[in-house]
């Protein structure tokens, strides 16, 4: 049998996030699903490296399937990103080892988040950021990242009621870019609980608005309580920008 | 009497295109005409630079209207930012000279034209480009727009049928840059004919392609018939940067 791997890009604006809710045409796991069964004829379930909430984008959300079907991986891409609608489109697809799971495999991740950072609003960004026009202290903003970045238990930055699962994880680099009026948030690391990236989002324009001491970071992390941490920025901005493997 | 003069954002996915249509409310000129009559108490005409079509979006268009309203343009902007759907902004307002007019006064426009120049779609550019998969001879494109610039009769180039008014326009600059896979063109020029743009867009890709030679070009000039240019390219990938007044 062999194991698919597809590479997929979507604009999340219409969706409501990508894990299949029943037989819900409203999830991008089943547009996708729904698709490669016609392609291949065949009953099966694709596995993502992860959920995305409603509203959330990718450029490179990773899904693997198996599958019996002798098409040629070209012959795939066609077929998907024509049957598919405009605003899903699969990037690329790869013959994956048979043991490859695109969860369980996963090494790390990559998230964009965008702020429109200006008075008047953007016509064309307003899908894909969150407008935030206060004043914000950058130098502030990215001390906090330095103390965000490494080692920790992020329970209080998510949105996960307590759970026997670890919630410790690593992240490797958060930065703040400026590019033109957008400020581009970038987060990289091992993995990510619910709403994590929004809430650090969120605790970040506190800061940098001055709404919010720098000290509240080591708050969160010492008390594990959700709400000493920043609002949940919206889900538009959000970007799975890349998953990492082996 | 004040005459204003607003700088206007759009994505023109959802609309008609610029001009009002009876009491549509599907265009843009509506919808900014029913919100300043709102906003002023007072019946009024807004006056576009020029139309655009529908699909067609804006970064700078240009309107001006007359009112006798007091209110500061600070609260005008925020007032119409506020009630106008999402994809239309009003960037700038500002006093302009009694016999200030959009449209008789503009000297210039900009406009970008964008293709996706990749062979697997955009699930983000899909609105805001034209999919063209093709190989493409950049430099014989640029030998072109080089023909092209300069003062011509460009009813050949556009949707027209025979017209007393004068057809001949000014081509200062087109460009073409690469920025990833987006093919960026650029034109300048004193004024443009109804789809002007978007038909020299097609003999451009055309010319790249190897389909149409060179020389198609003078003989559009020569014979001003529409049917010797390249297809009218779809208008999702038109944008109106700016309108230049003396």
């Amino acid at each position: 049998m062999r194991n698919i791997k597809l590479t997929i890009e979507y604009d999340g604006k219409r969706y409501l996030g990508w894990q299949r809710l029943g037989d819900s045409d409203k999830t991008i796991q089943g547009k996708i699903e729904n698709i490669i069964k016609q392609m291949t004829g065949e009953e099966l379930e694709i596995i993502g490296s992860g959920r995305t909430d409603g509203g959330t984008h990718a450029r490179g959300q990773v899904a693997n399937f198996k599958t019996n079907s002798d098409m040629s991986l070209a012959e795939m891409i066609a077929f998907l990103n024509r049957y598919l609608p405009q605003d899903i489109v699969v990037k690329k697809a790869e013959e994956a080892a048979e043991r490859f799971h695109a969860r369980y495999n996963a090494t790390g991740k990559q998230y964009s988040y965008y702020v429109w950072h200006a008075e008047i609003p953007s016509a064309f960004e307003r899908g894909y950021s969150y407008h935030y026009p206060q004043a914000l202290d950058l130098d502030r903003m990215r001390e906090a990242c330095r103390k965000l970045t490494g080692k920790h238990d992020f329970i209080g930055f998510s949105a996960l009621k307590k759970t026997k699962k670890s919630t410790v994880r690593t992240i490797e680099r958060i930065s703040i870019e400026e590019e033109g009026s957008l400020l581009h948030f970038t987060f990289v690391g091992d993995g990510f609980l619910h709403k994590m990236v929004r809430i650090i989002v969120g605790t970040l324009l506190e800061i940098g608005a001055g709404t919010m001491e720098l000290e509240a970071i080591d708050e969160v992390f010492a008390s594990k309580v959700r709400k000493n941490a920043g609002e949940t920025v919206p889900a538009q901005g959000l970007f799975l920008d890349e998953v990492y493997y082996k």
